[in-house]
């Protein structure tokens, strides 16, 4: 009998049920900002917000919220510091949860207002391991204030497993709604993603949702979000044409095409493919040598992003042979 | 305890036999050569060679034997043929396997030679499956001419599950030695994948080594390459920064970090990678969404190869509704 899927040699209802559940979080202006400082305009933020309420879209993370003195105003745009003004200016409370990133140590308490005054719904703190007990001060008061919450752990890939193992013993009992594993330098691989996901969910338990924020670096941030669906994360985290630090992270057109979830319309994020497209010839997003090289070794981006903004930034030799020699000899295959 | 692994937060080493069993092909000069007409001089072909040999690489794919008259000499390089003399001016035998392809309807058994007469050590012969019953006569003389052998069956994505059945139950009997999953449109997906590793794997038996050729098209073949790991193939194609027909192939310099294997050395590679990132630049491929979206529907990725040389090749709204109202209403979300 002739098939009609799109895919004619097997079938494709393996992991159906659990493409259709997971949500959608869309970091295209908070993450995709590190790569321009923030500077989108008022204009387009409001088109990416349209487009993404018409594609249904669970989440829209539009920036950070930031106190004041901790970023030069004049150098960086709006949406570091997602003043109310600016966002009245570019979305509508109600029509998609708002979210916005905090940043541990660059945040006050006394900076994030009680929901009833912003359009802002969920509050996403970024903490690495070492500075939970601020993370937690800053949940703490989140929760209080009335927000939906996320925590993302970062960097974890650098974390020892008896680290991950206390943290989540914590995060277990701290009232966050979602937790996100985080692969901040693009170092993860299927089975590491697989393992994460089996911890941080049989720590957590049911009454905490668990998702991914995946880098690119070494073209596995779609992958792995692929490798999260099938394990059965509740949501995953994309930007339009994968705009995001270094690497970037999961296209979020990728992901729809995926998920094959008739609620989801890829259509309006199409539109605004054609203009980040753009953008990333300028900018340099996506598999670049340099920050595959970051990624392999589990290291900040910092050194790639360095590099690709010079005219060296495809000899890559010399970087990759200096890091190899820090590794421990048995790691380089010669132990 | 403190771990070396590159990846603290958890083991390294499920999948480790396998990745350490595991052999690559590399077909830079034979796919990539889709992208600029096998345009590259001798020097170029001559120092990939020995960089491939140095890495420890398994083949060398290095080009298509065609006979005369199907290309014009005037208008593609010399690797579209192959000749012993163009070979004997760049690569050495008995220092890696080289390889080149036989393209059904593109060549003559007459213009096979027999193997103590040549440097090439295995024909693929690459055959849609329509095309078998002439694609087994090429094989049928290869291997009387004395070569190893491998099948490539192009776009299985595009084949009816019965018609797969049928093609590797008369390639179990065809004496051939190695048989590719080959996914031309780079439409498949991690789970697609698994089902033909193993169909093809229990069709084909113990001699036949299995392996697959994939394409970047949605992101996936890297990742595609490492379920093919996982699920225990026998080799993996790849190509040098992935360049490749449309969105190209799996990066080598990706595979050989993944495989983590000491007799495997990825400095030489990474030099090439140099020169060839800059070729991207100019040639483009890699992640643009006219290959994506070729590859979503399951089609050849000329549409896509078509618009990336136009003015036009960000604009991808239109090229996707027209594509989409090709599906059927149940497969669009709205049946």
């Amino acid at each position: 009998m002739a098939q009609d899927y799109r895919v004619k040699c097997c079938p494709d209802g393996l992991v159906t049920d659990r493409r259709r559940r997971v949500q959608v979080l869309d970091c295209t202006i908070r993450d995709g900002g590190i790569c321009n400082d923030w500077h989108f305009d008022h204009d387009l933020v409001g088109r990416v917000f349209s487009a993404l309420v018409t594609a249904g879209i669970d989440y829209m993370e539009i920036g950070y919220r930031t106190s004041e003195g901790i970023f030069d105003r004049d150098k960086v745009g709006p949406w570091r510091f997602c003043d109310e003004e600016d966002l009245a200016r570019s979305v509508e409370p109600g029509k998609i949860k708002l979210s916005t990133m905090l940043d541990v140590g660059r945040i006050e308490t006394s900076d994030i207002p009680p929901k009833a005054d912003t359009v802002i719904d969920m509050v996403r703190i970024a903490t690495y391991a070492k500075d939970l007990d601020e993370a937690l001060r800053l949940l703490d008061h989140s929760l209080n204030q009335g927000y939906e919450t996320c925590m993302n752990v970062m960097a974890v890939s650098t974390v020892d497993p008896d680290e991950v193992d206390r943290f989540l013993i914590r995060l277990a009992q701290s009232g966050v709604h979602n937790v996100a594993i985080v692969d901040s330098f693009g170092a993860l691989y299927p089975h590491h993603i697989r393992f994460l996901i089996r911890k941080y969910t049989n720590y957590l338990g049911e009454g905490i949702k668990v998702g991914v924020h995946l880098h690119n670096n070494q073209q596995q941030a779609f992958a792995n979000s692929i490798v999260a669906v099938e394990e059965g994360v509740d949501f995953v985290d994309a930007t339009i044409h994968g705009m995001g630090r270094g690497a970037g992270n999961c296209p979020i057109e990728l992901l729809l095409f995926y998920l094959d979830n008739p609620r989801f319309d890829v259509v309006p994020l199409l539109e605004m493919v054609e203009e980040f497209a753009y953008m990333r010839d300028g900018l340099r997003w996506g598999y670049h040598l340099p920050y595959t090289i970051t990624g392999y070794f589990n290291i900040h981006p910092r050194e790639g992003i360095r590099r690709m903004a010079t005219d060296e930034r495809y000899q890559v030799r010399e970087m990759y042979e200096k890091l190899a020699g820090r590794l421990p000899a048995r790691i380089r295959g010669t132990g």
